[in-house]
């Protein structure tokens, strides 16, 4: 980091593993249902979004918010999924971010791992 | 990382500064052509895109892979973008993430940084 550098924002990236709620690993809907509550309440504004859905299983979806992106792969047949959210906000601190990763692993029933949170830099 | 775990794909995280080729902060046309070009070479298969063009400058384009997505996000006031390529492929090492990296470099004109490669575990 050089001097001049600032915080443009902060990347979580997150590999989540031994999930309970299988459901929600073929479950486009609830995984909507899920990013639109959290983009709700942190602010985030939900510009687009794609989705697909995978043969035999899995999805992707894909979130164009005003302030980066949030996306989604999942991989039943891993019992995994791969989530980021980056987002070009002033934060004091990672509180926002541990919180929707707690939500994520709530969800998904899933083994509590340490998600990695990056702070990018203009 | 434990001893059952196994990489499921390569994650480029970039942070791209003090870029010359202005121009291409401000063309959605030429970053998809750009982004279609390295899809190609590479063998990521695009699915679906979409993009933004905000207001009053900078856009973000969205690339579904069926190999996971490819992002960008462009700051012209700030002379600035920021690309992820995160794609579920066997590699044998980074050279193809720093080859496409030193052409984003090449496209933008722009200073040589050093991006974050992570490898990303089921």
């Amino acid at each position: 980091m050089f001097a001049e550098e600032s915080i443009s924002g902060k990347h979580m990236i997150c590999d989540i593993k031994n999930i309970k709620n299988e459901r929600l690993l073929n479950s486009i809907n609830d995984v909507t249902v899920m990013f639109d509550i959290i983009c709700n309440k942190y602010g985030f504004s939900v510009l687009n979004k794609i989705e697909h859905q995978f043969e035999p299983q899995g999805f992707t979806l894909l979130y164009l918010l005003s302030e980066s992106h949030l996306s989604i792969h999942t991989f039943p047949e891993k019992n995994y999924v791969a989530i980021d959210l980056y987002t070009c906000k002033k934060y004091e601190d990672n509180s926002d971010y541990e919180e929707i990763y707690d939500l994520f692993i709530e969800m998904f029933k899933a083994d509590r791992g340490i998600p990695m949170i990056i702070d990018r830099y203009f």
